[in-house]
């Protein structure tokens, strides 16, 4: 009986996830949108052990953590990260209602259309500027705004909708994880609310597993009702070293599996293969300049430390069989 | 063949939930530990309803988030909170290994079994002072001491292990959430990691479903390996207005069930009620002299506004049949 109603529900997740993976064929072969490959195979032999009871390399499911990358790593991030690309809509849309905006030399460049002025700052002094325009933003307006804009608005290379421009390949792994009793979690250096009104239609991932960068909220309570408004003020700029910490903030146990592409993801693919379990960290690789982008910028540490680290390179050129869904 | 598998899963789920609750009866009716009463009939109908798919009050699972406070909620928090007693532990231990703490007047009285310094401070102030004790400490040693504190120090006036102090009624409600759909999530005040090495002993509530107060943690990576180290800086005290914002970044959602015991619980029940979906918030009440504490200090604006806010109190002496596992 124990065994039945294992198989059932097992059957019955997996019936869960196909039916997210549009593309994929319905077969027992996973993956089914990569190539045949060496990291495919690991891959799949990394599942197979952990899952397995009768190998060494058994980790009960409440162990089994997954962390992914998003920018980069499961949607596209150029020209521009799409978070930013969402900022700068809201600049520029809200620009000429902030006469104190004028001022400001990053805002009133990207109301103008000087993209250049981004250049002039580095990560965490552009992020703090930037996530500070949203601020006296009713929460709930943030996420509606999000999912509209996400919605609406397109990538003008691929014209395809922000929110379609997701790798099906690393979706489909994404699924192939869960299959598996993986909790899947995003960890993000985007902001947390904006990706979390996509999370479960473009990725099956449960808005409360997604770990991002965040700004402070403040909370009200008057006859309005009680809700919750932003603020100016960076709570997490989730990135590289702080990428661990709010692992453990959020989720409390090191993960088994990782997945970035930059140096952004050095620390957590580093912090995942520390533990004491089976671990396994991929790093995505754009290198295919025909289908999306090939660049180097930014993931030059993970690329050169990826083989002395034990982390698998992923060609997107040669390992995956489409980028986006055809 | 829908149904049959719904049939099963839900079966499956009630089945794993049942193995938690030792002292209920294996029957078809609910909280078998609560004696039957205006409130107990509240929390069913409210179950029932919200679980209806032909009710208009339904909702669906994915947004059937309850938050529990844990500290005089989910277990006894007298004569002080048991995450203090903890540190007190640490401190008492540690005080002759640190010269520096010879100057810290709250940490001499406590190691010198002075325990009126507590009332020197404010909450904020307390917590943020007891909380630096454990600067630099390596986070897993932290859980590793967390975890044999709770298992192996007593509560003096019942002569049992710290994490046997939970209230049986309270822990079988969290489960008959659970067998309903419901992400059953902690709130509390407590330190986040010092709760997370029991939840899923105790309460079968996963570590990432802990949300409490927290210190800033450091990523090293060294000839040791890759790990974090606890700071003696505060990342969030999560009490009163700042469960609402916690709630926020680490759900993501509104939740639909709420439950506290004291005015550090008043804002995340106010939040709770304030959704678009049927909501419910109880108020554990102690009143009870007998079989645990009657008192009504750092309680009395949730109880004095709870009848005016829709909050239903729970009477520990007349509502719970018992308080402990006899």
């Amino acid at each position: 009986m124990k065994r039945n109603l294992l198989f059932i529900l097992t059957l019955s997740v997996t019936l869960f996830s196909c039916t997210f993976t549009k593309n994929a064929e319905i077969s027992n072969s996973p993956l089914s949108l990569w190539n045949e490959s060496s990291v495919k195979t690991s891959i799949i032999t990394f599942v197979e052990s952990v899952t397995d009871e009768n190998s060494s390399d058994f980790v009960p499911e409440k162990e089994r953590i997954a962390v992914f990358d998003n920018d980069g790593t499961l949607w596209n991030e150029k020209p521009l990260y799409i978070p930013i690309e969402f900022i700068i809509d809201y600049i520029k849309k809200t620009y000429n209602t902030k006469p104190e905006w004028r001022e400001n030399k990053l805002y009133k460049g990207l109301a103008e259309g000087d993209m250049s002025v981004l250049k002039e700052y580095n990560t965490i002094d552009l992020v703090t500027q930037l996530f500070a325009a949203n601020d006296k933003q009713l929460q709930q307006e943030y996420f509606r705004d999000a999912y509209n804009f996400l919605s609406n608005n397109k990538d003008k290379k691929f014209n395809r909708p922000f929110k379609e421009m997701v790798y099906t390949p690393m979706v489909e792994l994404i699924h192939y994880l869960q299959a598996n009793n993986f909790k899947v979690y995003i960890v993000t250096g985007g902001e947390i609310t904006f990706l979390r009104t996509v999370s479960e239609e473009i990725y099956n991932i449960p808005m409360e597993n997604i770990i991002g960068s965040s700004v402070l909220l403040e909370y009200k309570s008057d006859e309005k009702g009680s809700y919750l408004v932003r603020t100016g003020k960076i709570n997490s700029i989730n990135d590289k070293h702080v990428k661990p910490v709010n692992i453990e903030l959020h989720i409390g146990r090191k993960p088994i599996f990782a997945a970035g592409n930059s140096d952004g993801d050095y620390e957590m693919m580093e912090y995942t293969l520390s533990g004491n379990n089976p671990a396994m960290a991929i790093l995505v690789h754009h290198d295919d300049k025909k289908r999306e982008y090939a660049y180097m910028h930014g993931t030059e540490k993970a690329i050169k430390d990826a083989d002395k680290k034990g982390w698998h390179v992923i060609s997107m050129k040669n390992d995956f069989k489409e980028i986006f869904a055809e």
